[in-house]
């Protein structure tokens, strides 16, 4: 690996070669007909060779995807970065083992910006020297799984997680900590809570919605009390951590099955849905808000069941959408199809036919609602009870992703139908609530 | 029509004829295995041939579908109901006309129960004999314009709603009250106010979550300040009418663009979203809640344009969603694809070669968030730049279901793309919110 361009490889590494640029230089980017132009990025050797990072003068950092018709040129030469690390901050002897799973996101590919590099995979050294509180909470075990925007994370990479928290679980953590793009956390969130059963301790998603080289960054915050969490939290479930509200003092930890990205930008983006979050950290205390929780006892026994179907779709109606569109999944030798209802679980009586026929060809089809908050209840109007003859299975207040998720491990554990159906009306990782918490 | 069976016809008459029922008995109806008994309940000339409704020892009434297998048996006569109406309360000398367009839905269903009769349109009779107030309020021409569950409802039905409210308007109307199910309420209310442009007066959608034979029934409030509002309210807006909170004291007035049904049953189900609602009533007295709005103007000339293009589809992108949804689209001769995506605006890159294609081939391809909150920015992240450089049009803080019914509205004036994508990037009611309402 070439010093000067720290981090790039294969056809990256030769462009910039080409260009005579290193790390550090400003460079001009033409793409498409797009120019952009900023400081030359480092990136980590575990991120992919198909991009280019500059920090724009906005303070952005973009990665510009290498294609066919890119073009590198120098601008100007900058000034070189340094990589020395402070020394690692005094670990308090006797610290839990808190394993960090880094898989890619905002808070992992620019949360040390204040060394210089742009990097996917965190090194506990480069943690520790972030946020040196991190020191005094935990015995950090950094491992970078992958580095790719959570958009384009699948189910197979759900399977990929599990398996690496399960293996660290095995390994005597604490806790394990899953740094995760914020797009797609609430799916994988879920993934993981189906996944992982019978859980000995906390498994914490966290997130960023701004990078740590903003000024409003939550990166740190999130950090550090997601370690501390996973360290010492009471509860052993599946939980996703962030902001508590848009001001700097709280986090709050919702549960993996009912939580919910609600705003492109804000930093308190999460919600929990027809549910409580289940806890909340205020100056490093963590108060439990739901009494029936999970508790951590290291001495149980972890299950493991990492499969997901692929072939399962999440349609959500809509006025004039055609039935057309169940008849496809349906020929395509789909699985699962979980609707997104109307209400309290309705579609068109212009969709009944394709429903009906989707179910008689062993489709399995599911009901939930787009209103988000609330539950299905299919026997008020008599389309709903049609839809509930025809065989649609009605998911009371779970969230639509959460069901499609679901459905998706449902498949992916058994092929007897009947089971699946048992499977996805047990509650297995609280994805139902009792009707007395919200109403 | 017989009297002793008032409001059934064809099929469903012939059915309780030949079981030797009338309205009031207490009746069995089987079908698919499943049995129903309640009291047999009346009918309007305006609802289909196609249900047999009964009230359930429950007090639900529901609507059986008549199927070949259907069965009607009678377990006991009942006291027969008796549909005579008090008199018309007088009405105040020159209170303004104020149409009311009955579609179905709760609402419209079951607001008369108190009369004996289950109506899907309401007379101004009948409205009058259930809340007295309204003939202090305004002179009510009402009309049943059609009888459907909402979910049922398609874009045709919104031209024939706007054409109507255009009608009333035209003929002097103070404002227009459309009576709807609440399923769809937001996606029709999105309808109405691209299709009705230059409004002089306001035209505003009511529907109820409880019907009016229950305790907690929302529709009478409902009714009588959406009539109120349509009388005098200062606004020349589509809007939708329901209640503020879960207690029974104030009405709020969300745009038509910017509203969204947010719970399976709560009494407050809408909320704007990315903007307050603009207007608040209480005790008979509206408070504008935005200064920025469109007034009334009786001088103004409306300018209908009621025409939708149906080949326009809401896809929501999911982690393992397949690409090939897309390709089916384009396949199937799809005019526009309005995208959900995650985050900030964004689908996995593994969807970017099928989005390409389709913007290739002439369909129109759009982006909102499934975050449903905030504002799309496809400038953040290099993948959001590949979509903005395919020709994804971002389409701001735009509701998803809002995106869906400009979209198939801007593909209804034009075949010019152009044209579409400028209608597309306008502000025509207020779909766009400026970034300080909400940040």
């Amino acid at each position: 690996m070439s010093e000067s361009l720290i981090g790039y490889r294969g056809e990256a590494l030769k462009l910039l070669r080409e260009a005579n640029v290193e790390v550090g230089d400003v460079v001009r980017i033409t793409k498409g007909g797009l120019v952009y132009e900023g400081l030359l990025m480092p990136r980590s050797m575990y991120e992919d060779e198909r991009h280019i990072v500059i920090k724009l003068a906005s303070g952005y950092n973009i990665g510009v995807r290498i294609t066919p018709e890119i073009h590198v040129e120098k601008v100007r030469e900058g000034v070189k970065p340094s990589f020395t690390l402070p020394p690692r901050p005094e670990q308090k002897p006797g610290s839990p083992k808190v394993a960090l799973v880094s898989t890619g996101g905002t808070i992992a590919s620019r949360v040390d910006y204040r060394t210089g590099a742009v990097r996917a995979a965190l090194s506990a050294e480069e943690l520790y020297s972030i946020v040196p509180e991190l020191a005094e909470v935990a015995n950090i075990d950094a491992e970078a799984l992958f580095s790719v925007y959570s958009e384009n994370l699948t189910p197979k990479h759900w399977t990929a997680m599990a398996e690496r928290a399960a293996y660290h679980i095995k390994g005597g953590a604490a806790g394990v900590v899953v740094a995760h793009g914020t797009d797609t956390m609430g799916y994988t969130a879920a993934a993981l809570s189906f996944a992982l059963q019978n859980l000995p301790v906390p498994v914490i998603l966290v997130g960023a919605q701004r990078s740590s080289d903003r000024p409003s960054s939550d990166a740190a915050l999130n950090l550090l009390e997601a370690v501390r969490a996973a360290a010492f939290g009471p509860f052993a479930e599946v939980v996703v951590a962030m902001h508590a509200s848009a001001s700097d003092d709280s986090i709050v930890f919702h549960r993996g099955t009912k939580v919910r990205k609600c705003h492109t930008s804000r930093r308190d983006t999460f919600r929990s849905i027809n549910s409580p979050p289940l806890a909340k950290m205020e100056h490093g205390k963590i108060a439990m808000l739901i009494e029936d929780y999970r508790k951590r006892d290291p001495s149980g026994e972890l299950m493991l069941k990492p499969n997901f179907e692929e072939k399962v779709a999440l349609v959500k109606f809509h006025p004039g959408a055609s039935p057309k569109l169940v008849k496809w999944l349906v020929e395509d030798g789909y699985k699962g199809i979980v609707l997104e209802g109307t209400g309290l679980g309705h579609v068109g009586d212009y969709w009944f036919s394709a429903v009906k026929e989707a179910v008689e060809n062993g489709v399995l089809v599911a009901m939930t609602s787009q209103c988000i908050w609330g539950r299905v209840n299919m026997k008020v109007y008599d389309q709903g009870r049609d839809l509930l003859a025809m065989g649609v299975i009605p998911l009371d207040d779970m969230l639509p992703e959460t069901a499609l998720v679901k459905t998706m491990w449902a498949l992916g554990q058994t092929k007897d139908q009947k089971e699946v159906r048992n499977l996805l009306k047990a509650n297995i990782a609280y994805e139902y609530s009792p009707r007395t918490l919200y109403e």
